[in-house]
């Protein structure tokens, strides 16, 4: 009987490590998930991980693991590691590819989130049909993937893709990073909160997901915050347009939950802001993976990218 | 007696036409330019470029033409056309490639003239020791040319790398092409006229040659406009830097002549701006070619650079 190649996708974010046993076709055919703050200790965590996918294989009918692949924020793809990441627990230089490759005995590699998820929609997602496109997750942060003739960019130092972190308004709202006006301050689902608060000059808490149904109600400062944020992406999007030339730019990430909402607005803003060169030539899409499972998948994709 | 292999190396821009005979080290054997206003027909400046550049191949002892490449504004490497270009004669498509081809029985080849200045410094300039750089040329408008692992980004249609028209700051200053507030018309010959004219509510027509020896001689409008000028341009180099993470920007074209009064501040608002990822690891260069000579290298470059 043939065996079943099954590569494992891991993806590490600030709360939760989701992972899965992924075959060629994008199906995956077992997933779990785990509480990351649990370790203090990214051995542990690695050890932890690494049982599950090695007792999982073992349950699959001539299951056989062939590679492993790692998304997380501020992984490099060209050292393996996770390089100083502000939202995770490890501070400094952690080794991931190598720990798990020891761990599982079988090729890993390590992107940052929004590049796994960039090459997951292009191997099995809506980005399939094409060769030159951007991928933005719009989450808690803004992140991004740019895929040139087919190819991920990592740039120079592997850390290539920080859309998020463009300055959009210099002097504008304070970062994560450290610097003002990053664009994901503002287009995110962070980004639309802190628009709402401002236009109703409120600081009490409010989730996207509550101002998504409060727009949705028709209230109307909510419809504004939707409208501020569509803006500031659509210009953005356009300027991202000028500089890759990109066929496609695929929206991801709960933020892209709220629909036409943001949708419509936004594609809106997209073309009345491009250039004559690319007017009417680049798609503005979502994503048609599962949010649960893209993740996943985009992992692994890039163990799967390379088993043409 | 071997034979010495030549490229022709066409610049055409909206004034004039420098064109010269380039070898394998980057020595400009022959040079000669002419004003393109006087060919209303296209073909007509074919058949005239064609025939100054056989009669120059034929004196070079023992000259051999193997190809011919041209920067044109709108150059698309793809189609090998000049497409749609606001600032020449030519309207449409104009098929520049064939056309030289068939003209000088060469292997003939497009791109736009900031594509062409980024090969011409990989080749033989500034950006000899990098695989992955941004080339700014700052004229009259803004152009760019972004070099991934070496490979020259043009994108799906060819049109990538248009820095100067990313919008940044909405509702901004009117641009050439239509909408507002794109990077060259505040950083460009061009755009530190307008800051100069509006900081001294004066419409008096002034060359950036003008004020950069105004500064020179320790104007204070003048040294403002710099100042102002360069703030946008390290703040636009910065955010270019998040997109393709390269080892370093190089700056080209006759407003980098103001050197440090230009260099200077934009270096520090460049490093102020950066993301942590990137600080301290890209540099902030300027062209070493000369400039008489970049536009033809740079042509050049699109055959020499496959010719290894």
């Amino acid at each position: 009987m043939q065996q079943q190649a099954l590569v494992a996708g891991i993806d590490i974010g600030g709360t939760n490590v989701a992972l899965g046993l992924v075959n060629k076709q994008g199906d995956i055919i077992w997933k779990d998930s785990f509480s990351t703050k649990q370790f203090d200790d990214f051995t542990l965590l690695v050890s932890h991980a690494s049982n599950i996918i090695q007792v999982a294989v073992l349950k699959i009918n001539s299951g056989k693991l062939i590679g492993c692949g790692v998304g997380a924020p501020n992984g490099n793809y060209y050292s393996g590691a996770i390089e100083y990441a502000p939202n995770l627990i490890w501070k400094g230089i952690v080794p991931v590819a190598e720990l798990f490759k020891n761990a599982l005995q079988v090729n890993s590699i390590v992107t940052n989130d929004a590049n796994a998820a960039a090459l997951g929609e292009k191997l099995y997602g809506a980005a399939q049909p094409f060769t030159d496109f951007i991928l933005i997750t719009l989450g808690t942060g803004l992140g991004s993937g740019l895929i040139v003739q087919g190819q991920l960019v990592y740039g120079y130092d592997g850390f290539a893709g920080e859309l998020g972190h463009v300055i959009i308004e210099p002097d504008g709202r304070a970062c994560g990073c450290g610097r003002k006006g990053c664009l994901e301050t503002y287009c995110s689902a962070t980004g639309i909160v802190r628009t709402y608060q401002e236009l109703s000059n409120e600081v009490s808490s409010i989730s996207a997901q509550q101002i998504y149904q409060l727009a949705a109600d028709g209230d109307k400062t909510a419809l504004q915050a939707f409208e501020i944020t569509a803006r500031r992406l659509g210009i953005a999007l356009a300027n991202a347009v000028a500089y890759t030339s990109p066929q496609a730019i695929i929206l991801f990430g709960g933020l892209v939950r709220a629909g036409d909402l943001l949708m419509k607005p936004t594609k809106q803003y997209f073309e009345a802001n491009l250039h004559n060169l690319y007017r009417g030539k680049v798609k503005l899409l979502t994503s048609t993976l599962k949010e649960s499972d893209a993740a996943i998948l985009g992992a692994a994709s890039l163990v799967w990218q390379n088993e043409k």
